[in-house]
């Protein structure tokens, strides 16, 4: 009568989250959430399945491949998102009219592809997107900058590096060389100063140029000692001052004026692709793990929904990876210091006072704390052990005698440390006693 | 030159939510995620595609045609979850050697049937499932419960009934009965005694029964005047009290002592399909919108996985939909008196300001406000028109003048209320007095 077994395995690429990781991964999204609701962003949603003629535009071309693609039961040609920039400007396009510019949005959601996982890469992951469309200004550009940094200190993370450069001032500067032809290619090879170094750059740049262009890029993607020389060079040499270098100036003031500038530096070396970003463009970079890459990356476009509407939409925005942020806090030992997701335990020590027990349990939840009640009076070790896994601090463990006196003993699971015949009125300030990092934080 | 234009549409049955409506579905996901914490509840996240084989078992069955099913580019038969219980069961059987039991989860996420939707039917849904696993007694069963009534508590929805109702006890009855063999049409029709009332209940009962027995079970599916009553009488027509009626007298003993058997009503007439659920089962009725039907409904199971384990898992759980929720709170005009999402905007007066303006932004958000900075210096009427669509109540508007004596301007933007020349040490003060719903939260 034994029925065969379905083997409980997942898609390569896909993940489960186990509570400890889904409770870092949630606690970071709500930090995130918190600092672009304090700039004035405001969510979306869309989707996750659209149709294919809407994510890939006519064509589709070389993402086809990683796209989930397919026939749904009605016959229509439908995918999986694989970003949350597309469906944000089908959004824009299809919600015009009912919504106003400037219009300043984040979206938090899981995108699809079907990446090589042998490089490590997930083919299911969370974007945290946020955008300004509909302005094209200096105080947009500055705002994604600062709501970067503020994302990063929110975290915790406050040894950040926000590296911007400009592709007008850039593609200026290749036009006074003369070589306006090459700029895919010289955007390509610069992209990778990061990675191999400027020797090398120059050497990779040399195979398409002349020795004299080499070493004019080169020195025009170098930083200089501060922001305000390194946009003095390459306005120079870009030709003088125009309205792009102009607001790259404005944005540099506008972090100093505010503060966040020590976190900010002009590097020309910065591009960012090759067709979709048209004005500022910046990487993030943690100071202490400069390795794991950009932890939050974008840039300035021209038309975001040009494939939908004759509607001109500029805009500048950023996009965070969670599973690289969840990386580098691991790494960093960040969040090391959890606060419990649960924090009391009252044990069942004799089944006859369930119900006093699920009574003390409401009274603590009432003040604030996370209880449980163990379910079945099974024996104490087992009931500890349980608290052990689950990560929960204090236990509540009282007996006929306890209970008959109205009062319970409290137990730090941890240190051992206990606290026996605490009346009720008293047991939340002792337990807050037994909670360090609860100080002062029971209403 | 101009370029076709693709039709910015989405797929029927799919939504895009705009601010308004995320931001609403948003607070009501995080306070139930709040109270499911308070109870000891984790969280988990699991893919959104399985293989076929995993989520639908060998066969599938009628279930089917509603999945979305497809082969992917690696040849694999793969499926978008259509439910978050059968990933969960997926998931005990694959983690079951990392994880403790008890197992307490709650797990919120959006799922995707090909459902008919000219019957109002959503393709892409959210679903939030509580459950408790590895116990089969009283407390857990009580637990589920009791989260719910204080689920729906929390978001202002205290007019509420659990409708309960235990299988074991029915099934015993119909054997008492001698009709075991017409229990799942029994079951079907007692199901629908909400919506056709107690009358044509019976008249289908005699389609397939004796008159004495319809009046038998019309007997037994009707609560009496309290829930002590409709237990005693149903324990008497199932032929005397055993272990699943000393459970359901547990489950309601326990309701009484913790406060919350008012919203609790024993209704043997809840039945919740046909084969999954062996004890305790209930839907979840607004007192002020019963029409609108169970917006959380559960029960207790025999074993969770043994599709993919010979690990016994026996479990209660519960399911909230959060459609017919944000329905039901919009209907109620719960969450009317909005807390604006962007409570100040800072006018942008003169450009050569800008910085100033991004400085009073920062200063007040320190302070705990939401703000933002209008973006480019357009005429008042346009940018009070901003603050209006998006629901801004408060705007910072000052010039030069102003920025020189070191004060600004509050106006709020609904009343029209004026304090002008406030000082910046006294701004976070005065906005506290516009924003009505802020008393005494300033930090």
């Amino acid at each position: 009568m034994k029925q065969h077994i379905i083997e409980p395995r997942i898609l390569k690429g896909f993940r489960d989250f186990l509570p400890d990781a889904q409770i870092i991964r949630e606690r970071i999204l709500s930090t995130l959430e918190k600092v672009y609701r304090r700039y004035g962003f405001v969510p979306i949603d869309t989707p996750i399945l659209e149709y294919t003629e809407v994510l890939l535009g006519k064509g589709g071309g070389e993402t086809d491949k990683q796209i989930y693609r397919f026939e749904d039961n009605g016959g229509r040609d439908v995918s999986m998102r694989f970003d949350l920039t597309v469906p944000f400007a089908r959004f824009m396009a299809g919600h015009y009219n009912e919504l106003y510019l400037p219009f300043k949005r984040y979206h938090i959601g899981k995108v699809f592809r079907g990446e090589n996982t042998q490089r490590g890469r997930f083919r299911e992951f969370i974007q945290c997107d946020f955008d300004i469309v509909g302005t094209d200004t200096a105080s947009a550009d500055f705002e994604i900058l600062q709501v970067m940094v503020r994302s990063f200190q929110a975290l915790d993370l406050s040894r950040v590096t926000v590296r911007c450069a400009h592709r007008g001032v850039f593609n200026r500067f290749l036009r006074n060389l003369g070589i306006s032809d090459r700029s895919a290619e010289v955007l390509r090879t610069v992209d990778k100063r990061h990675k191999i170094g400027t020797a090398e750059t120059r050497a990779l740049l040399t195979e398409f140029l002349s020795d004299d262009h080499a070493d004019q890029i080169v020195s025009y993607i170098a930083p200089e000692a501060d922001n305000q020389a390194t946009l003095k060079k390459i306005t120079a040499l870009a030709g003088g001052p125009d309205e792009d270098s102009l607001r790259l100036e404005t944005v540099l003031d506008l972090a100093c004026e505010t503060g966040i500038d020590s976190s900010i530096v002009l590097d020309p070396s910065i591009t960012r692709g090759l067709d979709y970003y048209t004005g500022i463009v910046f990487e993030t970079f943690l100071d202490d793990l400069p390795e794991i890459g950009s932890v939050c990356s974008g840039g300035r476009y021209n038309d975001l929904a040009s494939l939908y509407t004759r509607q001109h939409l500029p805009g500048v925005g950023s996009s965070v990876g969670l599973d690289r942020l969840v990386a580098a806090l691991d790494e960093l030992g960040s969040f090391s210091e959890n606060v419990p997701s649960v924090e009391v335990l009252v044990f069942q020590i004799e089944q006859e006072h369930l119900s006093r027990y699920h009574q003390i349990a409401e009274m603590l939840r009432v003040k604030g704390f996370s209880v449980e009640v163990f379910p079945e009076a099974k024996k104490i070790q087992q009931q500890f052990s349980y608290a052990e896994k689950k990560g929960i601090p204090v236990g509540v463990i009282c007996g006929g005698r306890e209970i008959q006196d109205g009062v319970v003993n409290l137990k730090n699971l941890e240190t051992r440390e206990n606290r026996e015949g605490v009346s009720l009125d008293q047991s939340a300030a002792v337990l807050e006693e037994l909670l360090p990092y609860r100080q002062g934080s029971v209403t």
